[in-house]
């Protein structure tokens, strides 16, 4: 292997962000796969357990106990909540950069982080550093960054969808931010549990998380960063039989200095240069197969001209921009590599 | 046959809402299927078409031009819109009841009926007496009706959804009412389209009509009876890759009288004599399913005590209280027998 | 209650052949349910688990470990191999009927039943007087038995799909008899596993246990009954991203006898006064949905003439004819009221 | 653009082989796309029918009467069968290669070709030249081949799955071979039809084609090359509700001489070097998921001691390996470039 390549770790790769990340990087040309973890299979062959995976993944499930990143540039986290701030002190002093597709690196304030995820932070001084990955945003912070913590899925859509607006002080902020979430079952993880059975989940559709949802902080903060005011975000996650994707149909009040802005055109322009965000053309409405296996987000708008509201509809994978993808556009970036590197994928469609 | 059996015509019946009538009709006890007619299969027997009916209805499709319904009592419409005003005064001459599943006989506003459906209401007189067929709202007026509108699927969801807070002046009408609502692919119906075929529609989620859908207006002028002032309206559907189901969330603004009043306590009230209204209990939410193949309309309540809103899941099965389940419901109620004859039906689930 | 309805007792209320014994009994007219058990929900409301039953069923789930079923005319057990076992002598004390839906009372040979479900048999004396409960076949010793194994969902299919063939000696039994089988994903039961979570097994297709199957023995030795003599038999099951359903294909080789029959006539007369079977027509072939929810098996016969092979094809509801509708046949048979009594359900079509 | 890139036209651009293609050849760092034609959308920009192509396909539609394929070194055919024929002269005059999706060039007997699609062939001269597409057979005559037959999607899994056992003479001809074969709807293209629609052919499954599909003599034809001698096929196809995917569940009888012959060591070694057929280790089954969106065929083998019989299992991409993709890898050895090359993809799991 050339000396040149980013030599990477994956912490946890039996989920779906974990399966998903080998697809990505196995035929990225600049990464060489050294360690990939799993507490429940080591000594497991990976395409053992991802068939799809036979021919391009050689390695097999390291124990990570006994896991050594010390040779790796990078180490990604697909593990649940809490892992990645209990190894991160370690793997920096390592000189390891960090990428936690979890939840230990997103919120900045520690209490909201206790009171939704139910364990303390362990490493306050690491999160005070660390940048949240969203590269649309937070380019420049990410390109020096130790430790990313890679968006949620449903933030990533809202963030985009909303981010042209905010930061030209374009919405009302007196009524709530509404944002009608649908994803597909991927969502919920490769745990066994009945609700996602097949004959659970599949031909039924349902909201979750009403009362409250993990994400819900998560968006607020980062919109209220791009809003730099206070307001009110309503946010209805459904749970849809489809294995990925995602829709995000986000309701906003335009404000008065909104009328005199050619809302398609500001969006347009914000996104000229991002290969991952696309602004479809007026009158077009994204569907979610359209980026399906891709690191692609597409968007529209459609004025609600009557009622002052201007609805953005956004769709992803959320496996892929929503999780692997972005995780790997993150790496690309702190590297110095080209974006796009290893995610130029053209949809699958049909 | 006895012959106090409701003698009953279809017109149209190879679509979906037609062959979910002659599912509940085939078992209803006090009906007697008198004709079920058709331009394109006149002849076939109506089991060819759809095995499922194998020994429960033998009849064939009779050709609409020559079908005599002088002989029925009541005549459903399972026909695109426009068919069946253009027959409404000969069956009321004859003395038949009409029940209209298409648009024709709801929107009492025929300038708004030219708009969308894009043809002129060819019988002003006889829609003027026409009862918009929500027997929750209306059923002192279907009780006496000659000709019903039978709802849209999408307006039953909002109407029942927000009515009890209308009818008591509990909604802000001052920001709009929006309604994200979600479909199964069955209600876009049996019509051989492209964007609907499965390997376009399964496995993907998309927006559709935002910019206008003939629902809006419905919606807009059943709940504008109910509200009694003016207010915006916003409808965004979407097609979900699910065969029957329909979730609508609704967001509406609490007004400040809501403050002191039990909501959850509110609907239980309004609905606990509706058989086919289902409040579910405090923390529970409604999955499509729940409803599958049945007449029952479940739905709860969220408040967004911050925002000052309150989020109302309603889900229904889209062919059922969403069309033809309403349908004979309206029937039942118009010809004076129980108003579940014929839909105690147990939900499929799974 | 009338004193005459059945008493029904349900062990292991909270699987899909529960929950569906539930929605078929529910509108029984013949039946009062009077305990379910389940060791995991004791307490729980059926309806709070199963929200489609709201309004149908008023029962909790009662604890397995103190339920008292000596009120029950008849217990149906919908649990795990190895339960009905152990509990049947002392409800055939109390004189309550048995109906097991796992299978205890399927395999009359006690060392098969050990080699397939690694347990030994706890009560052989009752399984010798148990009658295997195809109706179709085994109707009149139904009637009088007190224990039913009712048979499982693949073996239904087989053996009534060549049950005419083999009375007749129409099969040349020098190939094998070859049963290519299609399951929806039901067919594995409501448990937590990964192999069947919707982002699983949605949107792909694969056999399973080609080694080696459960109810290739019960079909074998079902088969050899009808037979008279040895045969070999392949069976490969696959599971398809469908809820409900299951569709076998089975290859035979017809006998030089057959030559001079007319084989669509001998299943159409066989099967004439059969409620639950029903004979396409010739040229037509049946698809699952057509028998959705019901109890209905279809079948269509093609004959492969060049190679002398007749293939059969046979549908029906896995979770109904395959299991709890099957069950409550039998419970209608040996109670001596009519077979079709709460099974009159028109199939869910779309 | 290099001018030593492959310059390539599409004839038929619209159904789901069409865009197949362009997802593949879109990232081809080989090929230069020049001209996509379709009848019915010239004119329109093909990322605006398919907006999963948006960046990555900048052509619009051409009208097949005035498109010049003169500056094309090929020509790939996703058109209704008969197009490619009537072209074909022309095209090999202005010295342009072939490559033809449809039935044109499968058969070689042209009174079954015109039994089957019903038209007469009109260029039998040079579908006697013509060469058969399935490298892993012809790889040799494909090299040098003007106009090459892809294959049709199912004969790709039977003539892979039992090419090693007839080469050897490993398969007891005296019995029928039975191909049980399931795909996913978009097998059935991209045409407004009401057999496919969502709410059609979801949560359901069925046989189709049971007394005669036209790849039956395709596969019979090709298979009989292998085998040498005559032999009966039964093939039965089945549609699964799954976007795409096929699976083929093969039957043969061994001959005496495969007593002792390691079959799951000879397909290893027959296959080893094909870096498109992978043989599973003994013991796993294929799932079709395992191959979502990429151009890998896999299988495995189970043996039926007892009834000496072998089971074949075969999962393929029915739009990659069975079309889309096996065509490219055609063009790849036509042109003596890296067979693999524009075919390394990950497939899409979950």
């Amino acid at each position: 292997m050339a000396s040149n390549k980013i030599k990477v770790g994956i912490v946890g790769g039996t989920g779906y962000t974990g399966v998903e990340l080998l697809r990505l990087l196995a035929l990225h040309p600049h990464v060489e796969l050294m360690v990939i973890t799993s507490r429940g299979e080591a000594g497991l062959p990976v395409a053992d357990m991802f068939p799809s995976l036979r021919g391009y993944i050689d390695l097999a499930f390291s124990d990570p106990a006994t896991a050594d990143y010390s040779a790796c540039d990078v180490v990604f986290f697909a593990t649940p909540h809490g892992v990645a701030m209990s190894q991160a002190q370690a793997l920096l002093d390592a000189n390891v950069k960090i990428i936690d597709l979890a939840a230990d690196f997103r919120l900045q304030d520690t209490a909201v982080f206790e009171q939704w995820y139910k364990m303390p932070h362990s490493c306050p001084q690491i999160l005070n550093e660390a940048v949240y990955g969203l590269p649309e945003i937070n380019r420049a912070q990410i390109k020096s960054a130790k430790v990313v913590g890679n968006p949620g899925c449903y933030p990533t859509t809202v963030l985009l969808g909303l981010a042209p607006l905010l930061e030209q002080g374009l919405v009302n902020l007196s009524v709530p931010i509404i944002a009608d979430s649908k994803s597909g079952v991927s969502g919920a993880g490769r745990k066994a549990e009945v609700a996602t059975l097949f004959a659970e989940s599949s031909d039924s559709l349902k909201a979750y998380g009403v009362s409250g949802h993990r994400h819900h902080p998560e968006i607020h903060a980062q919109l209220s960063k791009l809003a730099g005011d206070s307001f009110q975000l309503i946010f209805v996650p459904h749970l849809i039989p489809m294995i990925r994707g995602m829709l995000s149909t986000l309701y906003v009040k335009l404000s008065d200095k909104a009328a005199s802005v050619d809302i398609q055109a500001l969006y347009e322009s914000r996104y000229q240069d991002e290969r991952f965000v696309d602004v479809l053309p007026a009158g077009k409405l994204p569907e979610t197969r359209s980026v399906r296996g891709s690191n692609i987000l597409r968007l529209a708008l459609q004025k609600q001209d009557a009622a002052g509201y201007l609805t953005v509809l956004v769709v992803q994978d959320n496996l892929v921009k929503g999780a692997a993808g972005q995780a790997v556009q993150n790496m690309n970036i702190m590297f110095g590599i080209e974006e796009h590197c290893g995610l130029a994928i053209v949809p699958l469609l049909p």
